[in-house]
């Protein structure tokens, strides 16, 4: 983590509430999950600007390069800085900037046309499965996982969601290697940043691509998610609740299992439904 | 509704998917809420696309341009329709188009620059609490209720929401009116869609502005979601769960109260306080 980047502990601060129950009401101080925004420029190219909680810019920043397409691995980059905008302490927009190596080709404004959304979805602009799979082909990954791998993914990252449990108002992404040890938690008002912040640290520790790996989400699984992990060509995408109709086809046309309703050792398989066995 | 939205029957369909639990495996078929693009133009200019549950799009799309300051009210429309890009009933993606009247000003690339972002919140280019107060002044709006009002809301609003029961994958929002009758109860994969969806209803019924009304949205309370409440000048927001830091600091300056944390007549109050009393 760069000396630039706020620490977890800028993930929430306290607001004043009244907090009322059978026993009446009472003022309180209480803790909520911070948003703010964030711009990444690519050069001096506002790329675009997202709603995160504070906290692993630059983790967030190369997840999303990578995710969206821009870059494939990190050595398209030669550097990555975050930094406040303004030489004000106070003021609340940050700015990550990328700068790309040499010959690296990229096109910002078709990019930039996909961004184009107001949506939870969020790369949608003329998104359709064909252009996903246009920008990342379907995975070609072996790795099969027994049913029995998924019952105990849940539990060590609700046990790491250390600002979740302080506010209640943030979504997790989780990152599993092969044999199932948990490796990272990232937490984030937008359950695309907490995805793309695993994404980013993996891209960090030269995991990626992803082969046989899994990647758990709180909440439900958009097409987003199943587009974002195909770009970081992870072959299972598990989640507590339910998957989008988009995300369901836009999976079994990538060969990406969706491992959705997790709770307990039960769940529904989607996608490519192959690559769960017993 | 016009003839050519798709009812809500079209908010989902069913996948195929292997159902895994202590019995064993086997495969089914389920119910998903559906997500797909929808690109809402103002004349020839396409101002968005946003990834939405279909149905009722044209209230999507009315409550979107209302939510993002491009216009006051109907009057300022000449016409909206849903229609399918392309003459093939299969395509998947859809079109709104809008057409404005002479004089109504509006300055498309400004909201685009604000649309230029991938997060769930959808709106905030650069976005700041100053800009959305710019785009819609604090609220001058008396309305007070009594605690006691808050805890009848969420029961009915769960009993409404037919495709969140069949796929487990939409967020709600509902509005109630000043003495707490449920006016109206829209669902979506996204959640500011299921918010512009019912503003866009109260914009048809000629409701908007929508002063002394409550509305009530599944989930957490983001920023964009009083940015659109602000807009369409509702002073209550209520939620089952968390507020984010920015919704509560946009809240305190622009004379909204958030409804937190609701569940069985216990809650936590944020933003504007002294709209709840006793």
């Amino acid at each position: 983590m760069s000396p630039s980047e706020p620490p977890d502990s800028e993930a929430f601060h306290f607001v004043r509430r009244i907090r009322i129950d059978a026993s009446g009401s009472r003022p309180e101080e209480a803790a909520v999950a911070c948003e703010e925004p964030l711009e990444i420029q690519v050069g001096a190219t506002s790329l675009a600007v997202v709603m995160r909680t504070p906290g692993r810019d630059r983790e967030l920043a190369l997840g999303f390069l990578l995710t969206e397409g821009i870059i494939s691995g990190p050595e398209q980059l030669i550097s990555l800085h975050a930094h406040a905008r303004t030489a004000d302490p106070e003021a609340e927009d940050h700015v990550v900037r990328a700068v790309l190596a040499p010959g690296v080709a990229h096109d910002l404004d078709a990019l930039r046309r996909n961004l184009y959304a107001s949506s939870s979805c969020g790369i949608c602009g003329k998104a359709t499965i064909e252009s996903a799979l246009a920008h990342a082909p379907p995975l070609d990954d072996p790795a099969r996982f027994e049913a029995a791998f998924f019952a105990g993914l849940p539990d060590p990252v609700r046990a790491r969601q250390a600002v979740f449990q302080r506010t209640g108002g943030l979504h997790a992404a989780a990152l599993f290697d092969p044999v199932g040890e948990l490796l990272v938690v990232r937490e984030d008002v937008g359950r695309h940043n907490a995805l793309d912040k695993v994404v980013g640290w993996a891209v960090e520790q030269r995991l990626v691509p992803l082969a046989g790996h899994v990647l758990l989400v709180s909440g439900r699984i958009s097409y987003e998610l199943v587009q974002k992990a195909l770009a970081a060509r992870v072959p299972v995408v598990a989640a507590i609740s339910a998957p989008t109709s988009l995300a369901v086809a836009l999976a079994e046309k990538s060969g990406i299992a969706l491992v959705a309703f997790l709770r307990g050792g039960r769940f529904g398989l989607y996608g490519d439904r192959g690559r769960v066995v017993g």
